[in-house]
């Protein structure tokens, strides 16, 4: 990300940080105090919110709202964003979040589901205060679709002839929805039209998917120093990605099977083949493939912007669809 | 309860539960309708809706809203219910709920707490499409309510100290906030103003009370052929229900350590002394004391409704309170 692009997030970030800080002020128990603050001070780009803040930028034609406003608006995509990943870490029995203990290995599942809840209820309730029946049908319509995406991916994980479709399907609910809903709310707040709101959603929701399909690439092509993670962990998992569904698309008999084969047989076996089905979906066009669905799910989404007038907030969205595209953790 | 009322509820029970199908109807996945059918298919008598359409006809005189939107703002707080029931019996490790395996034993943790987390959003999301911002808070707030009173009830778990104080901030938050705000709902809903919306508040408040001190009661001298559950699960579980509390504050310097200490002691030994703790409680005034807290808080909350015009439905208000405390199960 370049160095302006990060200065204008890391200031914003400090804002949407003191507004959650106040907003939960008032919480008594010390215990959900607690975790709340562990699953909140996670020092990320706060990437949801800030969205919100972008979107009511886009519009805001001297209307009334204060910076305060705004801001309470934004934390909460990132109060529900945080209620989802202690519900995920429960559900998939993580033990690490960020390089430090998950809260439920801190805490237990119990006090982490309460607190969840508490994120969820309070964010729709600030939704609702802030932008009325709207609000709330836009953040509770996020979770649903998360919710639903959950299922269907847990319905088609073992499926091996996961269409392109399907694959977009699932990624859209689960990371796209929260994302759009997080632009269309700030787009809202400011008095946008229908059409500048379904633009920033459809901005939003490219972005998302864009995001997810450039994890997919790192998974296998990233460097561990610099992301963090060990390479290929979805294909270890036997997951299925876009490159592995590109590749099996093109992949001929001898190749299909050899890579369902592996994709349903053994970790063991996948973590020996590792080097050999890297340059299997290299050459398959695999990789070239889903960078190519990527940079055109980011072109859409910046094309989709030109509804509303020039603008810094439309410059830091240009570069933020960049930075999703071209990151290399 | 008697023929007219259980008549009453029975009829609106129904309509309660086709405006649930209706409203889910457009649910995608199957094993999440799945879920959400069990949780919510429990031939329970629908209290928390009954009140919201209770409270609604208290104050309608004429008021626009057609008897689905009063239906479907009165799910809302059977979704609520629903859902901390579903969380609860995860983080309670609950195998059994009403006589059937609970969810989480038939689908296991993650896809329960996900149901519940949809459960939640929708119930916002139509209380806000029906009563805008003051709808989400009303719910919303009792939500957080009753997140807070399970961090606080663990916080004092282990107290052998609880005062009676403390007792019902617990019980108020757990089950009391829910069902004011139920009937604040459908008040608010009709039009109702401030007055009638407290009085309404704290009828649901007091009844809620009310129901716990008497579930305390019916735990240490319920028929266990008509409750269905064995006699003394509170007092075998160490926990500090209201008889005891009293029974307590009574005591003198040979029955409180003997109490306190058989409390803190092993499961086993508590088996053994049932029946002569019983006895205790009842010589100490313990069940009598808390009969005549149950029937004091019924007794509020009925004289609250005088703010209401008379009316069918602030009889069966009345019913229903006479009904929460006399109940045997």
């Amino acid at each position: 990300m370049d160095q302006h692009l990060l200065a204008y997030f890391a200031a914003s970030a400090k804002d949407i940080d003191q507004a959650m800080r106040d907003n939960l002020a008032g919480v008594q128990s010390p215990v959900l105090k607690e975790i709340l603050r562990h699953a909140l001070e996670s020092g990320g780009k706060r990437i949801r919110p800030q969205l919100t803040v972008l979107g009511y930028g886009l519009v805001d034609a001297g209307e009334s709202k204060s910076p305060v406003q705004v801001l309470n608006l934004a934390i909460v995509f990132e109060y529900l964003h945080a209620a989802s990943l202690l519900h995920d870490d429960i559900i998939d029995h993580a033990t690490i979040r960020r390089g430090k203990p998950s809260a439920n290995t801190i805490w237990g599942p119990g006090p982490v589901i309460l607190a969840g809840d508490f994120l969820h209820a309070r964010a729709l309730s600030v939704a609702g205060s802030l932008c009325g029946a709207t609000g709330v049908s836009l953040v509770g319509g996020a979770t649903e679709a998360m919710v639903e995406a959950e299922f269907l991916q847990a319905d088609i994980a073992m499926r091996r002839d996961l269409s392109v479709d399907q694959y977009f399907e699932v990624i859209k609910g689960k990371t796209g929805a929260l994302i759009a809903a997080a632009g269309e709310a700030g787009v809202f707040l400011a008095g946008g039209n229908n059409a500048q709101r379904r633009a920033i959603r459809f901005y939003g929701e490219k972005i998302g998917l864009a995001f997810q399909v450039v994890d997919d690439l790192l998974d296998y092509q990233g460097d561990p120093e610099v992301t963090g993670k060990a390479v290929g962990n979805d294909w270890l998992e036997g997951k299925m990605t876009l490159p592995m569904i590109l590749a099996l698309m093109e992949a001929d008999e001898v190749d299909r099977p050899w890579l369902l084969g592996l994709l349903s047989g053994s970790r063991e076996v996948r973590e020996e083949q590792l080097s050999e089905v890297g340059l299997k979906l290299e050459g398959l066009d695999g990789f070239l493939g889903a960078r190519r669905v990527a940079q055109e799910l980011i072109d859409q989404a910046c094309s989709a912007l030109s509804v509303f007038s020039p603008s810094r907030e439309r410059e830091v969205l240009v570069g933020l669809a960049e930075y999703v595209v071209n990151r290399k953790k």
